[in-house]
């Protein structure tokens, strides 16, 4: 019994030791954040999105201004995924820790390809936003098919 | 000439009569939004505030960065408060939209002393962070004390 304590004091050391989980005062924040985060990111994507296939009237500024700040957006959720955020109401795949390297490509080339988005919005070429809209969504899909269940 | 200005009056005046909620498929969606938001910029500020409190160790540049991201997230819960979000899972009081111009106020005070939270933290001076995390603090506490439900 003694034994198991002192592990679980040495494993809640190594825990907090680790920045990323630091960040949070628990898990469940983490959780909480990473899914925020991508939620306002995936409400200001569709907006343009819906733009570009034409199922929301165009308007430039609006487009603009919401690939803005689905760019921003894009580059807060990784911060959610530290270690030991594995459990509890979350739709990501132990693959997410296990093949972490890949999870981090996922995640860059998002936030690339978000640039790119938001470079092309404020162009205002809708043929440019197309596209770009495009490579986006690429992007989300990937990395939801290989590491979200549903 | 005069066509041109009156259909762009015309059509400006549309688009601003759109409701905020229209920005969104569905009130839900708003109401996941904006608490969204309010949760991935209470946790940047937190952690500011507890830099500034001295519970969490002072990071100069994590500092910063919160700061920023907490200034940049204040923006941005405001659109999710559009009329027809005021049922549903929420604790937003009716007052929201019934004294819709007092919570307008809160919401732009938040928002200026983020932006001077930001600034203090970019100085990297302490002090001047333990200030501005009291003002930005009681800028959150007046708006929770009239307009959220607990």
């Amino acid at each position: 019994m003694k034994t198991r304590t002192a592990c679980l004091l040495a494993a809640t050391a190594l825990t907090m030791a680790v920045p990323a989980s630091a960040q949070f005062a628990k898990a469940e924040d983490a959780i909480k954040y990473r899914q925020g985060a991508l939620f306002v990111m995936q409400q200001n994507f569709s907006r343009v999105a819906g733009m570009a296939a034409g199922k929301i009237p165009f308007d430039a500024k609006v487009a603009a201004e919401s690939a803005a700040v689905a760019e921003f957006m894009s580059k807060l959720p990784w911060a959610g995924f530290g270690p030991g955020t594995d459990k509890g109401d979350t739709d990501a795949k132990p693959e997410v820790w296990t093949q972490k390297a890949k999870f981090d490509d996922y995640a860059k080339k998002l936030q690339s390809e978000m640039g790119k988005l938001a470079v092309a919005a404020k162009s205002g070429h809708l043929d440019a936003i197309k596209s770009a809209v495009g490579a986006t969504g690429g992007a989300c899909k990937s990395c939801h098919d290989d590491f979200r269940a549903r």
